[in-house]
C-alpha cells in the first residue's frame, strides 16, 4: 500500500480525503466536516481530519492538498483565501509534515484539477491543453509542453475575471464568471424575480433547488427569465472559449464543473468557436470536450495529483 | 565580425536587413523594397534582398527572419499570411540556406519582438512578462520562466482577437484590435465622418495624416469624433490589459507599437489595471511600461533575436 498518496480536497463545507494510486484509483476515502468560522478553526479542522485519516492508513508516499485562494506551492504556504477566511499566510505543508512525518504539497483547486487532467485525463493524448472549470465560479489551468502555466505568484488562469462586455442590460456586470458560472446564474435569477414575478425560478429558489441545471431546464420549458439567463450564459461561454482559443492556440479544450451537467451546452460552445475563432487556431484545435474524469472525484484526484507530481520530482 | 547575425524584418512595404551583435547593437543595416503582388514575387524579393546583403557581409553565424502570418519555426516553413499573399506553405528557411549557406530561422513578428524584449529589454530583469504590440494590429507574446508560450501551432498570443464587448454603439465590433489598434482607430474615424462631418479628422485623412497619434491629438483639442474614438481606445486597452493581468499573472507588462507614441496612454492603462485587476495579480505585477528598445529598431532586433536564440541552442 505504500504505492499510494493521500489526496485532500478542502472545500467550504467538507474536507474529502482519499488514498489514490498512481493509476488514479481511489482505494479508500472519507468525508470530514470543514470549519470556516475563523482561520484558526479552519486550519485545525484540516489538520485534525488528515491526522485521523493518516492514523488508519499504511505508509504514504506523500500528501497533496487542494485549496481555494492563493497558494505558494514552492514553500507550501496558504497565502490567502476569501471563502475560507485565511487572512494571514499559513505554512500549512510544514504544519502537516510535523504532524504526519509525510511530505506535503499544496496547490489551488483548479491547478489541482488541471494536474489530474494532465495525469489521468486528456494529458494522455496531448501536452497542450486548457482545462476550464465552470462551477460556482470559473477558473482555468493552461498546460503547454506538459507544464502548467502558473504566472509569477501561482495565480494565472483567473479567466472568470475576464471582461467580455455586458451582453444584456441589467444582467451581470460583463465578467465571464458573473454571466456564466453557476453562482453568477443564480445571482442573476435572484435579481430578476422582481421584473419576472411569474418565473418558475422563484419557486425553485424557495425549494432550495435553484442552480444552473434547473435554470437551463426551465429555459427549455419556456420560462422567460430562465431563457434570458441561459442564453446569456451560453453566449458568454462561447465568447470566453473563443477568446481562450485565440489567446492560447491549444490542442485540446476541456471543460469540467457542475454547469456542464447541462450537456447541450458543449455543442453550442463548439459551434461558437467554430464560427468565431481564428482559422489557424480553430484548425489546430483537435477537440472541445467534457473531462473524462468523474465529476465527484475530480477534487480528490486533483489533490492526489499534486502529491504524485511532486513525489516524482523529489 | 563573425560575432554577428543577420536580422531580416519583412514588412508589407519594406524589407529591413541588419547585422546585429549579441549585445543588440546594429552594426549595419539596409532597406529593400518588398513586393507583395504575388506569393512568388514576395518570396523572390526576400531572397534577393538577403542575397544582396549577405554578399557584402563577413561570415555570419545565423539569419533570423521576422514575418507576418503563420510560421512554423521548427521546420522553417512560412505556412500562410494574408497581408502578404502566402497561400501555399513555403520552406523559406531551406530556400535561403541553399542560397547563402548560413543557418536560417523564422518566426512571426510579435514573437520576434518578444524574443528581443527577452534578450535585450525587460528580460534582463524578469523571466515572466507579457509584451503587447499595439500598432496597425494588436498581438502579444507571453513569456513564462524565460520561455515563450507558443501554443500548439505557434499561433498563441492573438490578443487582438479577444472579444471585450461593444463599448460604444456604432464604433467597432467589440474586439480589442478593432477598438484599440492604430488600424482600428482609423477605420472608426472613416466610418464616423458621415455622422461627424465637421471633424478635423476628415482633413487629416485628406492630407494623409490620419493615424492614432493625430486622433489622440484631435481628441485633446476637443474634436468630438476623435474624443469618442480615443476614449474608447483608452478604455479598451485598460480592459484588455486587466484581462491579460488576470489571465497570466505576469511580473511585468510591456507595451510597444506606434499607438504608444501617445505617452499619456500608459498612465491611464496603469490606473485601469490598478482599479480593476484581481488584488493578488495586481500586487505581484511590478511594472507596466513601454519597451526600452528603440521603436524603429524593434523589428530588426526581433528578427536578429530569432537567430541568436536558435544559434545558442544548436
Amino acid at each position: 500500500m505504500n504505492q499510494a498518496v493521500l489526496g485532500v480536497d478542502v472545500g467550504g463545507t467538507n474536507i474529502q480525503i482519499g488514498l489514490v494510486t498512481e493509476t488514479g484509483k481511489i482505494v479508500a476515502s472519507k468525508k470530514y466536516r470543514m470549519n470556516r468560522y475563523s482561520q484558526d478553526e479552519a486550519i485545525a479542522a484540516i489538520i485534525a481530519a488528515i491526522d485521523d485519516f493518516v492514523k488508519s492508513a499504511d505508509e504514504l508516499k506523500a500528501i497533496g492538498i487542494g485549496l481555494v485562494g492563493h497558494i505558494n506551492p514552492e514553500n507550501g504556504v496558504w497565502e490567502s483565501a476569501i471563502n475560507i477566511p485565511i487572512t494571514k499566510p499559513v505554512p500549512l505543508a510544514q504544519l502537516i509534515l510535523e504532524k504526519t512525518k509525510v511530505p506535503v504539497f499544496l496547490d489551488n483547486d483548479v491547478n489541482a484539477a488541471t494536474l489530474a487532467e494532465m495525469k489521468w485525463g486528456i494529458g494522455k493524448e496531448t501536452k497542450n491543453f486548457i482545462y476550464v472549470n465552470v462551477g460556482t465560479g470559473i477558473a482555468m489551468g493552461m498546460v503547454e509542453n506538459a507544464k502548467l502555466i502558473r504566472g509569477i505568484t501561482n495565480y494565472a488562469g483567473e479567466v472568470g475575471h475576464m471582461y467580455i462586455g455586458r451582453l444584456r442590460e441589467g444582467f451581470g456586470d460583463g465578467y465571464l464568471e458573473t454571466i456564466c458560472s453557476g453562482g453568477g446564474m443564480v445571482k442573476q435569477a435572484l435579481s430578476g424575480f422582481e421584473a419576472y414575478p411569474d418565473s418558475i425560478l422563484a419557486s425553485y429558489h424557495e425549494d432550495g433547488h435553484l442552480h444552473s441545471g434547473t435554470i437551463f431546464q426551465a429555459a427549455e420549458n419556456g420560462d422567460k427569465l430562465a431563457t434570458i439567463i441561459a442564453d446569456q450564459a451560453i453566449e458568454g461561454l462561447g465568447i470566453g472559449s473563443t477568446n481562450i482559443v485565440n489567446l492560447f492556440n491549444p490542442e485540446h479544450l476541456v471543460f469540467g464543473g457542475g454547469v456542464f451537467n447541462h450537456l447541450p451546452l458543449l455543442e453550442k460552445i463548439r459551434r461558437h468557436v467554430d464560427e468565431n475563432a481564428l482559422p489557424v487556431s480553430r484548425n489546430s484545435l483537435k477537440s472541445i470536450s467534457i473531462t473524462s474524469l468523474n465529476h465527484n472525484d475530480i477534487g480528490l484526484l486533483g489533490a492526489a495529483s499534486i502529491a504524485w507530481m511532486n513525489e516524482k520530482r523529489s
